[in-house]
């Protein structure tokens, strides 16, 4: 159990660690960010950084020996960075959590295996294995990188007409998983944190909208009848406990309709703090950040009671300019991130209003 | 009206900055303090921060070169200080709320000019005076030094038998005030902020708990009628508009009974964000730092709509001991300032709990 004065160490400079830096600051908690050269909005807020990068071991070590726990905003952090991390000071989320979500196949494999469903899917190795999965899943369906992608990067839609050599020509001819494609109702997140004794606490049930693979806007209550709810929320404490997880993550999941009313397929595993999870800020009793460094510091988690009726939408590229109407809106809550450039689809800010009720 | 990225300066460095600080990130501008060497809180949160005297002259005019506005988080800025950056840079609240709040003479001489109640007092410049003084407000009696008092910090009561030479010794033998003793029911205080345009918003009344001179418990709403509540609030939009003021000011104020119901008197003004304010983090739609860092940037004022009902009690010296208590506590909502000795009387932290209703 950290005490108040210690420092947590946080992977990565976004906005992610940008705001678990706010949240920890009125713990008590001090931050260090570690991240490599770039605009690193979180440098601003955390008391100490390193610039460096992820695979530099000297830097590494001084950043293990500064700090008292790490963790990380992104699931991308290099295995051999994580590893060479742990054998110095924990990292929390752990190892086994990064490993199993790092890889499309190996995360869909180790959510059936614990008895939950998802999409169909198989490993694409090459032409002859994507033909041949084509050939099981049906078009369409979706060809994605095994590893590193995010936002929609690394993946292509294989349409009826859709050639396989240039689909295979997309993802970089990379080890790579092909999803059958579901005619979800919706999407839906649910952000849960597991704590260092091993209880689980869960937000209600996000409702999320995507324009081009990026999340535009989150809504509670979810549009999502109370079984389907109910069966959301366990999958994802399910989840957070098999992986023996320490820490705030989030579970994306389709709805779909069924013959018995909706049901749920889990998409995708952040082991992380999570865009969806941003209105807790203000539209929960304890926001996902705090519940973060709660979790990861070993104290006491705290309550995830909603306060209201959410919208959060998220401030896109050059959405950034409105910032003087969005200043203007009584009872919005504006948070942006502080970034120096508002290139397309990049992420500048979120916008979060809670209605009674 | 500062545009997001732009940098607030901030004098002082401790728990009243930090807090500045913290809202200050999620509106995207940035934050540079400047504060003496020694324990500074608020470095640990900001992106820039000068460690200098406050008439170290060469730091000054960098910091103001490096700033779009300069506020401050307590009210005893050096004149000089004060006269020197504006010179530069806007400095916000203004020069005249400074000199009006930092002599207790001057500060009610204008409180009265402008029509509203104080307790009655004198000017005490010797011996003599202070003789003539007693006899004219009676016993029992207050002295405070003119200037540079907090937290009961250089004042003395003067009881039936007190020995008034001794009372002169007290205070240092310093231009000094006499205010009448107030038989009060309570303390109560007004957070208001009034912004570039003009426009002043308040928050509800506060009514606030002191132990040996220091605050100890916020709680909302306050005993208090309508009609007394209504006028606290009035008094505070007046002062702030006679004052031209802009950012978040305190009217401390003490609720008398009266022949004609509740009446209340203003005992100090504080031209910054305050103690009995902290409640709002949590406890209303806006918080009072967002509130002073929107007016500072000239951006429109949030909402001060309260949420609940509130009680904020300060953590003080040793109590921050138990903080292990107090981050198991349910709905409760931790801020510790992080600084790294609890002396006596030192405050600490807050904990802020909001009840439905």
């Amino acid at each position: 159990m950290l005490k108040p004065g210690a420092t947590i160490g946080i992977l990565g400079g976004g906005q992610l660690a940008r705001m678990l830096a706010l949240a920890a600051a009125p713990l008590g908690l001090k931050v260090h960010v570690f991240a490599p050269a770039g605009d690193n909005p979180a440098f601003e807020v955390a008391g100490a950084h390193t610039v460096a990068a992820y695979d530099d071991e000297a830097a590494l070590a001084a950043f293990a020996a500064a700090v008292s726990v790490v963790t990380y905003e992104f699931e991308n952090v290099p295995a051999e960075t994580a590893a060479f991390l742990a054998a110095r000071v924990p990292v929390l989320p752990g190892p086994r959590a990064l490993a199993v979500t790092q890889d499309r196949i190996q995360e869909k494999t180790f959510i059936n295996a614990i008895g939950l469903p998802t999409p169909g899917f198989a490993a694409v190795d090459d032409l002859a294995t994507l033909e041949a999965a084509v050939a099981a899943l049906g078009r369409p369906c979706v060809l994605k990188t095994r590893r590193f992608g995010y936002d929609g990067k690394g993946q292509t839609l294989i349409r009826p007409e859709t050639d396989l050599s240039q689909a295979w020509e997309a993802v970089g001819r990379q080890p790579s998983i092909l999803e059958a494609f579901v005619p979800f109702l919706r999407e839906v997140s649910v952000i849960a944190a597991r704590g260092a004794s091993g209880d689980v606490v869960a937000y209600d049930v996000c409702e999320n909208e995507h324009r081009h693979h990026i999340l535009a806007a989150t809504r509670l209550p979810a549009t999502l009848g109370g079984t389907a709810a109910h069966a959301a929320i366990e999958h994802a404490a399910r989840i957070a406990t098999a992986l023996d997880y320490v820490g705030v993550l989030a579970v994306e999941m389709f709805v779909l309709a069924g013959p018995d009313g909706e049901r749920v397929l889990i998409n995708e595993i952040a082991p992380r703090v999570h865009n969806s999870g941003h209105w807790t800020i203000e539209g929960a009793e304890t926001s996902q950040f705090e519940q973060h460094v709660r979790a990861v510091a070993g104290w006491p988690l705290g309550s995830a009671r909603r306060l209201g009726r959410i919208e959060m939408s998220n401030i896109i590229g050059d959405e950034a300019d409105g910032w003087e109407r969005l200043v203007a809106e009584p009872g919005l809550h504006l948070h942006l991130y502080g970034k120096a450039e508002a290139r397309p689809g990049r992420k500048m800010g979120h916008a979060t209003r809670v209605f009674p009720g």
